[in-house]
């Protein structure tokens, strides 16, 4: 049976996440593959209304600790309940944010301490890390004006220092893990880093 | 200023724990105690909605790192909302259930490991601790003769053997931290209960 494949999508709000999964499912299934395309946090009924708890912009009195629990709780549910059984079998599962924008936003943007945040993920991921990570990366600027075009959700309500803090933790994480996280430049048209995120995973078998 | 005082009630469901805060209440406020009483999950806003997600019997599919994750982001929000700020201003505060029900029903009795349990409670805990910790001891059979008698929560539905485990996880407890945690004979009359519960706080600053 072909191997299970775990394949990350990271960046800020507006770096073109959803658009670059989509055109990856479309070139693995090409290439035969079962793709099975999530998105954090969600991707099962319970990890869904956990979703609409932590993006309700009328929760602003939520502290940083339970916001980190609750994006934990939504991953160990989607971790357990589909990704597990779908490496398992073969297919390639594709997630739009995991573990990374816990680090990225919660430690990063936050500032909760790294240790408090990385004892979190251990719990949330169940100990299951991604293959590959690639980080769209774009000016923290212009990715803050895409997300926010349409009206702010409660994260992007932060605002611009928030997420060049997001984006230094995700650079971060790419000098200290760079087996695992790539960084690739999310800037131009899309079909132009849809090449860019192919190179950036082409090596794993 | 006096100092605040966090005390927690703990034991299955049946053995009359809101029963007895409400007398250990009404006993510390004819003391000139202000007191603030909590039950968990749940306390807050954000914890209630968290509160309707676990106990909904339709969630059936929720994995135990979920379940597990979900009790610490209820309980990080109201120990940071709630809890910490009423002991900051001197008062009693009296919380029915907290972070050794975790333990008790997560590492008791859904087995779960007992250092990812501590590391989950210390998460959600926030590092707050109970200065005294009562716990409600009745027989297992009785307490859920009790508990299910006007029909069964999603956590009650797991039937007499779990209950078991979560007692057997209590008595250990108190066996570890025998300063803070204290067993108490939750049989009889309501009233010889509530004065084997102050006996059991009696020695408290």
């Amino acid at each position: 049976m072909t191997r299970g494949m775990f394949i990350t999508l990271e960046g800020a709000d507006g770096c073109g996440k959803s658009t670059q999964a989509a055109l990856l499912a479309q070139a693995l299934e090409a290439a035969g593959r079962e793709v099975v395309c999530l998105r954090e946090p969600g991707g099962t009924p319970i990890s869904e209304k956990v979703r609409a708890l932590l993006l309700d912009p009328a929760h602003a009195e939520m502290v940083p600790e339970c916001e980190l629990l609750l994006y934990e709780a939504s991953r160990a549910q989607l971790t357990r309940q589909v990704i597990e059984p779908a490496l398992a079998r073969g297919a390639v599962v594709l997630c739009d944010r995991y573990y990374d924008s816990t680090y990225a936003y919660q430690a990063g943007g936050r500032k909760l301490p790294d240790d408090l945040v990385n004892a979190a993920n251990a719990l949330g991921s169940c100990g299951v890390a991604p293959d590959r990570t690639v980080v769209l990366d774009l000016d923290p600027a212009l990715a803050y004006a895409r997300a926010t075009a349409g009206g702010a959700d409660r994260m992007e309500a932060e605002g611009l220092a928030f997420q060049e803090r997001v984006r230094a933790a995700y650079l971060r994480l790419a000098a200290t893990e760079p087996a695992r996280v790539r960084v690739v430049d999310a800037s131009g048209k899309k079909d132009e880093v849809a090449m860019r995120v192919l190179g950036a995973i082409g090596d794993l078998p």
